[in-house]
């Protein structure tokens, strides 16, 4: 089977010029197949603040209201995804950019939570692969928004984590797919102030003292659940790092390695 | 060689949520291949006033400076792109959304004018079939964003008629290609104040006429332009009429058919 790297670069980096450009020339580098999924929270944010709309967090999630969600269409979907695919075309690679709606690729629903009312918040059904697999077969990159939709014509907000370990763990049986989150970080740290105390390779016993120490916390929890999930779904291998350094993570040369 | 219908459809009916939703169910009625091109300078401006953008407009078009650009990369690609596509997902149709920058689709240089700055505004230089054939010849339909490329990372704003003339033009060495140009109006009317004054058959001696007594004037002047360009250059035929009434226009029992 051929090599494909599913490469999420989370919103500090897509936020960020200089980080979004360096990020992009070494995906423009990598061999072999490549998927790029962006978030890009904070855009949303400065530009729901331009518009007058309030952003409510709970948990660390966003509350996707009917005009948050429009806002995110238009960040995520729209600017972000669109300028990340004309900077990728300017760089040689044959870019294509994709909500989850275009080929019916991501099916959600609403998230049903007792507690909490997230809104628009779309929780993953199913990844269709047809359009993926017809795309990459060409030689095309693709470039995939965090937005689903629930097959009735709503659109809805996904994270975009979530949205990177489905789509390698769905084209896990047609490729050796090895899924790499890109972050503003070295990788996972045992000392968070210490950017050189990166745990090189770290296995799920590791992991759960980590958390006992708490040593991994918050955001970083559900991105290493994600990246278990793949791995125990025939991911080849999961790799967490500083999104510039990409080819460095791809090679085994920096980075965070996840095992079973 | 099949049908290919490349169909327009206007600001006016993007921007009207029920004229959306009863031209999407027509289209989704269309038998044989179609593309879907759409504008949206509305809504645009609309989030352009509520984001404090002033909107500046010479000779009916939109001066695009980069906060504009930001604005109809995000309205027209983003929000007004996927919503169409989730909607027609919803109709059973597999929609697959794209912009001139996705997969190289329409290259464009920023548009030169020694009297007037138009801003990020692109002239289209290319249009390359490969994504659309390849994606058209697996049966599904391909709605179209009026945002294109320049090739070196610079995305552009760029007239919708133009680009549905564009891409029916290419494709005409691949399919039998009809250009429709849907909105508001019923076709091209002898009186202007007379929706049932529908001229059925309009030929290059009769456009040049009614040019001059100033019945036609204004927009409809560049869509007629470009339908003749079509036309000159292997398109099989150009209609124009009420967008909700696709079929009809389809069928020859509605619109203004364009001749040579």
């Amino acid at each position: 089977m051929e090599n494909l790297y599913v490469i999420k670069i989370g919103g500090n980096i897509v936020d960020n010029p200089a980080l979004l450009t360096s990020c992009l020339q070494a995906f423009a580098q990598v061999k072999g197949h490549a998927i790029l999924v962006h978030g890009g929270g904070k855009l949303a944010t400065s530009l729901a603040s331009s518009m007058g709309v309030e952003q409510k967090m709970v948990e660390g999630r966003r509350i996707t209201d009917e005009a948050t969600l429009k806002i995110v269409t238009m960040v995520y979907a729209g600017y972000i995804n669109k300028n990340i695919v004309a900077v990728l075309q300017a760089a040689g690679v044959d870019a294509v950019g994709l909500s989850g709606a275009d080929g019916n690729l991501i099916q959600a629903h609403k998230r049903i939570n007792a507690a909490i009312d997230f809104g628009f918040v779309g929780d993953i059904d199913a990844v269709n692969t047809n359009l993926l697999i017809e795309l990459l077969s060409k030689n095309r990159r693709l470039v995939i928004a965090p937005i689903t939709h629930d097959g009735k014509g709503q659109l809805l907000n996904t994270n975009a984590d979530t949205i990177a370990q489905s789509i390698a763990t769905a084209l896990a049986a047609s490729y050796r797919v090895h899924l790499i989150y890109g972050f503003e970080k070295e990788g996972v740290l045992k000392d968070t102030e210490d950017s050189s105390s990166v745990i090189l390779r770290m296995d799920r016993s590791m992991y759960d003292s980590l958390k006992v120490q708490k040593i991994i916390v918050d955001g970083m929890i559900p991105k290493i659940d994600n990246a278990y999930q793949a791995l125990e779904n025939g991911v080849q291998s999961v790799i967490i790092g500083k999104a510039e350094k990409l080819n460095e993570l791809i090679n085994g040369k920096a980075g965070t390695t996840i095992q079973l």
